[in-house]
């Protein structure tokens, strides 16, 4: 498909244009523009003439030439130079950035290599001024994880940032194609919509202005929006309001928890994917959505970053990594809560805290669970009304229970939690009453009240399943700027 | 081009999760699932039976018949329903939600029609309860910005919505095909990019917590991240981090200012397009890649929802919104701070207050400026140093000159802004000082140090340019959820 920038731009405006593209290619009549990775993917440049820029991962010095790997960023795998030894500049150097020109010729191992003519070390880097990284060696993700303005420049983490594009652009296309619209749903909120209190409350940093716009008998946060603040923890609440507009809503963006939690699974600034979808009768439906949409994903990376993922699979080890072909041929499984804990229940004495009936499963209990499903995800649907939110819609059959799934994968437990929402007035006013949100929430209930519609929908933790398809240890290292307590650097 | 879900779903698995489509249609040997804009598009589903579900945005009563508008969300068009008196149910009304079953026939006037067999409302709507639309009146923005939970339920609004998302796609689909990856840049920052002040800060809303993490000497403000945390103002500096490593990258998403504006143009949480780009050598690459997003935005919301583009021409007047086959047509329009300067000064009589040379252009002097350029976007590039940031780089032919570009359009005047940012070392060392920032921005300095090359970049705001093309006068109508001075709600 041709891009639209193509049909709408001369040819003036896109010469300039498209001198983003890293590498230009003079054939014969015309002049192309190529990533490193289109270089290796299409190889009708062979032969020709090239400019290229980018940034030295590796010096090989030789007999008679040196041999440097160049990055421009596009892909995991580099772009061999050969340079003759009486032309290499004293400052070229692992980390430096060049400009290059030459012939792009087809190397011994039949990959495409640029024989160089010329070379211009742009910017040096020179390790010993207290650069962190240094050729041919690897470093713990603790210790790059200090020096985050530099750690885009590590292998894995380029890696992690081209996957991590991709997934969000394949989550994109699949509610697009599905007819869903993308709702931006705000940061600054009114509300607590999981009610556990864990949030960041907000106030202009200037106290001049604070005291221009307050009122008498108001504290400093409530000054500037005539009230308290917070960073919202989910779009949930805002989405079943355009849900009952545009009957099929999803939204992608930060969230955030002001808990002190120093777990490898939680962030103080996360990203949540989010869906809501009006006139849904059954959990069903919203099972498959989510299973739609991870599988969607997965065959996505599979179709354009699967170099990308197989850096991340060789790294953190197969067994770490989920195995995406096996994950895409099986259909998920589904089972209730009170099945699950009597799986549980039967294996007690490996666990280190036994679980009570009703109570909510530890991280311990969903990772056992998925385990003994295979290491694939499971759906666990059917809880107990008691550990649930508000929201959740009272189960048709038993009304201990509501009709609420988690769905449990390898690495993580949890990756994504959803609901039939409770579209009843009357029960709703009573379970507001019950959580002593009424005051708070009558819009929610007017949600019910005009044209109302049942809804449902989930919520999927972002980085979360970076970490279940990539074998991601820490969530840290699924985010490019990760804030977690006493963290904010930057 | 196929789905990817319709690839690796089984039939079982897809069958439950196409019921989120509004309208199933039963063929003689299959099903199908449509939007009501599908059924409008294609018209294959014409003398088949079909359940439908939506909401009612109109009733009619004739004679023998009543018809019903109704309204899934999928485009700003609705499908006309015909229902014989007798079975009209008591509480069809406007603004009710409703299950259909019927034919879908043509009509006269050659669209689809749905002649009903069998209806039921799901929801009521008694607009006497307190429901704030009544059916065929018009309401001012202002008015229905009051009730901004109902808001997405008016036609305008949720024709808005369509336009937003896919003007974000359109955004991904370009910087994608362009080979630009997307950065999760942070909501939470302990950097204050732009300098002004214009912050606002966060804490956890629990004292309790943050008694357990202060330390001694430590205000509320600082004890969660071990310092001041602030609310993003640009991602730009977050993007050269990665630019610098990716080469070129890009972010959409929210930021924030502490400014207590009442103007029509300012939001306190809005969303800014930015990207940045390495190697790049002159501003006018950074022009053509802005001049390539907006065309390109433009050229695919005609191409993917024209019928709600055009509604907003009628209701806002064709004066008003932007012409975007001329915009299509016209190269944009470059020239110097200077010149225009120039320009300004021999209208001075137009203007409340004369232009100084050096100042900075009032949007009095921008909105002049588009319409003497025949309403079409306006370049002016090269500013004075004093009133830009830090971070511009400086002129190569004139010291008191910065490589910085606004792009100027109708309705909101400043659309875009951008520059090439400093890279020499020691130039960026004195002007940290001058901006007393050296503290807080060593890691910015490294970024120079280490295997530096130039970059450049702009920002775009996301909602302007919904203003722009759509002659929306209040920034609050082209975001779901305003937040402004005193109004956070919900």
């Amino acid at each position: 498909m041709i891009p639209v920038y193509q049909r709408i731009l001369n040819s003036a405006s896109k010469s300039k244009f498209l001198q983003c593209f890293h590498i230009k290619v003079q054939f014969n009549s015309h002049i192309s523009y190529y990533s490193v990775k289109d270089i290796y993917l299409s190889k009708d440049s062979i032969g020709h003439k090239a400019e290229v820029k980018g940034w030295v991962k590796a010096v090989r010095k030789m007999k008679d030439n040196v041999f440097i790997d160049l990055d421009d960023g596009s892909w995991p795998e580099k772009l061999q130079v050969v340079i003759p030894k009486s032309v290499v500049p004293k400052n070229l150097t692992y980390g430096s950035s060049v400009e290059l020109s030459g012939k792009l010729l087809p190397n011994q191992l039949k990959k495409v290599e640029l024989v160089l003519d010329d070379i211009k070390v742009v910017g040096p880097c020179v390790v010993a001024d207290g650069y962190p990284f240094a050729p041919r060696k690897s470093y713990s993700a603790d210790y790059v994880r200090q020096y985050i303005h530099l750690r885009p420049r590590t292998r894995i983490l380029s890696s992690l940032l081209r996957i991590r594009h991709g997934a969000a652009l394949a989550l994109h296309q699949y509610f697009n194609g599905l007819g869903y619209c993308k709702i931006d749903v705000p940061v600054l909120t009114s509300n607590d919509c999981e009610g556990a209190g864990e949030v960041f409350i907000v106030k202009p940093d200037s106290e001049k202005l604070i005291r221009e716009m307050g009122s008498p008998g108001m504290t400093p946060e409530e000054a500037f929006f005539n009230g308290k603040t917070y960073l919202t923890v989910s779009g949930q609440l805002h989405l079943e309001i355009a849900a009952r507009a545009m009957g099929k809503v999803y939204c992608l963006g930060p969230t955030f928890r002001a808990e002190n939690s120093r777990s490898r699974l939680h962030l103080s600034e996360f990203y949540m994917a989010e869906a809501e979808l009006a006139f849904v009768k059954d959990l069903d439906s919203i099972l498959k959505l989510m299973e739609g949409l991870i599988k969607t994903m997965c065959q996505t990376l599979m179709d354009t970053c699967a170099e990308d993922v197989h850096l991340f699979v060789k790294t953190q080890g197969e067994e770490n990594c989920l195995n995406i072909e096996h994950l895409l041929k099986s259909p998920f499984t589904v089972d209730s809560y009170d099945n699950v804990f009597n799986v549980i229940d039967n294996h007690r004495s490996l666990f280190t805290e036994p679980l009570k009936k009703g109570d909510p499963l530890s991280k311990e209990h969903e990772l056992f669970l998925v385990k003994h499903n295979n290491n694939l995800p499971i759906f666990v649907v059917d809880w107990p009304t008691g550990i649930k939110p508000f929201y959740m819609k009272a189960h048709t059959n038993d009304s201990s229970k509501v009709h609420a799934v988690d769905l449990l994968c390898t690495n993580v437990g949890e990756l994504c939690g959803g609901s039939l929402r409770e579209d009843d007035f009357d029960t709703l006013v009573s379970k507001l009453k019950t959580h002593d949100l009424e005051d708070n929430l009558g819009w929610y209930l007017e949600l019910r009240k005009f044209g109302n519609v049942p809804t449902g929908g989930f919520g999927m933790g972002f980085e979360r399943f970076l970490q279940v398809i990539l074998g991601i240890p820490n969530i840290k290292d699924a985010i490019p700027f990760p804030r977690w307590p006493h963290n904010c650097k930057l």
